[in-house]
């Protein structure tokens, strides 16, 4: 279903959309959707906030996931999953629509905001080369992002800080579960059958990974990722929150493309590293009709893609915004605008998502789920809205 | 200008393709040449010799990717760059146009072939999910790749053993250099001209990345590359050797796609990364003509990407392969067999590259140049060639 939002606004302004798959079940699941529309509220506004006070889109989506970050409840930032060593270890990146610059961040520790660092490197490597001709970094990992941070003023954060007392019981829980099932396998002197026995189930804290996009007042675009990576991980292990292409993109309409673009997802990292679905997300959206181009996007460059023909379930989710700048001839007036179109789209059980216009008093925040009856992994949800953020030509 | 190779062989066999991009200026430029050429040699034979055993593409391209990396003239595993702190941090990845599966390793420290940990991602992978259901990663970075790799039983190799007389005093030249052009900005205090001023210099060791394209008897594609990334760059900085889509790609044919693709890139890792440029040649070969196809690719979507228009010298190269089965109707017999071409092309002064088949005694090098005159990082050189692999149908 395609849900239509009409919006009109006096002055020319901004759409925030914050999306999160997730796995809704068991115990907690409705407060835990509670708390999540919470976070994505803040974030939301945030946003707005920052775009009011005359903030690029950038600088914005990287505002909105601060504070995704800074949730306890998100696996980003605070209370991330812990890796197979019980550190925590971040990935995040971002893009700026308007330059196309990019920056990431992987198996970064001791950071409370690593999209910061992602920022910061975009911002950096805007300024130009180097001492000596040095080309500036656009992707840092590890140990040494984390240096290249605090060198760059942004202050370092005890590790033991960011372990929350839910994503330890986890990885206690994980701990358990993982040498029950290696210990089973022993048994069974098996590796073929160890690994299809576990196949259906799955760390459950795994999915939620926070994203954001972004237009301003400018039309321009821009989107961010964050995430802690799936719990378990090896160290080191890096993500489609930190991959080019992958866990975000952003371009600005130009003369071959007639609509500006920003996508970002969540999911599975390995299955969004491998089919590369933000770029791909993007690239569709520049098809007349989004709705059916994300749909197809969806079905053929994701859940059927052949680039996992080995994966059962290939599980993941994206927010999408596209913009295009329409004239509308009214009697009295010129008026100009941009068309704001926003889409979801996920084949997880659940995706939290929620958005914001400037000119709007608060965030709307919806929890879509998967259809009844359908296979998480194998169907898709997706919904949308379209607004129109309008401007008296003088 | 497009060379063209003929060769007729009686049985279906295997072309390998090695290529580097490199700076071959100054004092020691003809006796570089020279290595680089025997270096390619051996890596091409050693490739040929995986084939003729029977190995696939993938792991044809990996051993080709040893003898490179285990060169102490190459940027790559033994004699790599050294970073800012003066230590070893190399990047590579590989790709197996078969199953499409991809693995990449980031700023690894103390292994001396660090295709072979991508490589033993890559097949780990394959293999499906680890206990409890996790999944199995593609991508590794730092600390907890070098962790990996040993656990996996690579040996670790002392750092001290990868660094040669040549890449330390490349070291303490251009951290003399830095020093001494930070000093004059001091001096200048600021920053917009010192970044301007040094901008026609460049790192010499930075750009000479390996790589190599294989296609096996059974016509299936592979493509690896590796680094030792930008000399002086900062510790924990990933190129595009490890990016996913950036430094290679390798593609089956398929129902959508009637070319099998390979590709390896070489050149400044950051622009590589912006512009996805393994990607995209690898996409652009699709068409008909793939020299015209590669030079649009090489000038719209890496020289003049919308990407890079801030770059005012955008250095790289590719090399590419791509094949298709062909039927040829003769009188006596029906022949089938495979057409690859294989081009390379670069913006860097130069390139070396080596290429052979199964049926050749030995392998073809040669010293790619920008015609005299012609702007590097502006202007692109572009050659290659083709040769029908046949074998009699039974």
């Amino acid at each position: 279903s395609f849900l239509l939002f009409r919006v009109k606004v006096k002055n020319l302004m901004s759409v925030v959309m914050i999306g999160k798959a997730l796995k809704l079940t068991g115990y907690h699941s409705e407060s835990k959707a509670k708390e999540y529309k919470h976070v994505c509220k803040r974030a939301c506004q945030r946003a707005v906030d920052q775009l009011k006070a005359g903030a690029l889109a950038v600088e914005a989506v990287a505002a909105a996931l601060v504070e995704l970050e800074d949730s306890p409840f998100t696996n980003a930032g605070m209370g991330s999953n812990l890796n197979l060593s019980g550190e925590i270890e971040c990935d995040a990146s971002i893009m700026d629509g308007k330059s196309l610059h990019f920056g990431a961040v992987g198996a970064i520790s001791g950071i409370k905001n690593p999209v910061l660092v992602a920022n910061r490197l975009l911002s950096e490597a805007q300024k130009g080369k180097l001492s000596a001709g040095r080309i500036p970094p656009c992707f840092l990992v590890g140990r040494g992002a984390h240096d290249w941070a605090v060198s760059h003023g942004i202050p370092p954060c005890p590790s033991e800080k960011m372990a929350t007392k839910f994503s330890l019981s986890a990885y206690k829980r994980n701990k358990r579960k993982m040498e029950l099932a290696e210990k089973m396998d022993t048994g069974q002197n098996q590796t073929k059958k160890r690994r299809q026995s576990s196949e259906n189930e799955n760390g459950s804290g795994c999915l939620d990974t926070v994203g954001a996009v972004v237009v301003d007042l400018e039309g321009n675009v821009a989107a961010a990722v964050s995430s802690g990576g799936l719990a378990m991980k090896h160290p080191g292990r890096v993500g489609q929150a930190a991959h080019y292409g992958c866990g975000c993109w952003a371009e600005n309409a130009c003369n071959m493309n007639p609509y500006s673009t920003a996508v970002s997802t969540s999911g599975c990292g390995e299955h969004l590293i491998r089919t590369m679905l933000a770029r791909e997300c993007s690239a569709a959206m520049q098809s007349e009709d989004a709705h059916q181009a994300l749909l197809e996007a969806m079905q053929n460059k994701f859940i059927s893609s052949p680039f996992l023909t080995s994966e059962d379930r290939v599980l993941g989710g994206v927010i999408v915004l596209r913009c295009c700048r329409c004239v509308e001839a009214q009697p009295s007036q010129n008026i100009q605008g941009i068309l704001v179109e926003f889409l979801w789209s996920h084949t997880t059980e659940s995706m939290c998502v929620g958005y914001m216009s400037a000119q709007d008093s608060k965030a709307k925040t919806h929890i879509s789920r998967l259809p009844p009856g359908t296979v998480p992994g194998q169907s898709l949800a997706i919904e949308g809205g379209v607004c129109r953020l309008m401007g008296v030509v003088e």
